[in-house]
């Protein structure tokens, strides 16, 4: 007799070890740098594009647009396109998208403390590769 | 009259919002798809690098050196080479690095978790732009 199984890989736990796992691409769209960012800055409050884009040093119309694209799907970003003229698209994070951002902002801000630390480790490894090279 | 002054940019405030602001670099280097799993794995004790590389599923020899020279320099991750043959070199977290990859879990453990929910928003999004296209 053959049995025929319905198998559901969202009911496998998740391990993001495994290079199969989803939560892998879940994982690279909330730690790109611009995710990071973005999810930080909307911490403030609901953003237009415009805004986000001045706010978020050095990204690019098209970089913003593909970072908040992949937030809106995978839930963490809501977008509201409001039918005026000119258009006016606001951003806020969703009840998913805010416990998301508020762990980003606080491995982020934890960063900016270390930063001195960060870059005396720095200058002590170049200067150790340095002198071994010259050795 | 002119005047030299001298410019230390580490001690203006970390601001990662600020294109030049060096804490991006550190920032990406924390939050590389592969820099996130290695720290992860480094908060169950010292490895080998060959443990890190099963551990750590899909990553290749390469990137795996690469990603640990990386949090090695910033400070994060300790080398320990042992003058054997065959040659044998452990990984730790440093005191840097320990909170670093506390943070890390924190936020990859938690996302493990919202699977199924990030899961759902993003089948409910493609539905809508699948129905969206074919109107």
């Amino acid at each position: 007799m053959q049995v025929s199984v319905e198998v559901e890989p969202q009911s496998l736990p998740a391990d993001t070890f495994d290079a199969n796992c989803p939560t892998r691409t879940v994982l690279d769209n909330v730690t790109s740098r611009w995710a990071v960012l973005v999810l930080w800055a909307l911490l403030d409050g609901t953003m237009r594009f415009s805004d986000l884009r001045r706010r978020v040093g050095g990204v690019s119309e098209k970089m913003l647009a593909q970072t908040l694209q992949r937030l809106e799907r995978d839930g963490f970003v809501h977008r509201l396109a409001h039918p005026v003229i000119p258009p006016r698209v606001d951003y806020s994070l969703t009840p998913l998208g805010e416990p998301a951002a508020r762990q980003i902002a606080g491995l982020t801000s934890w960063l900016e403390g270390q930063l001195p630390a960060v870059l005396a480790a720095r200058a002590s490894y170049d200067a150790n590769r340095a002198a071994g090279a010259s050795r």
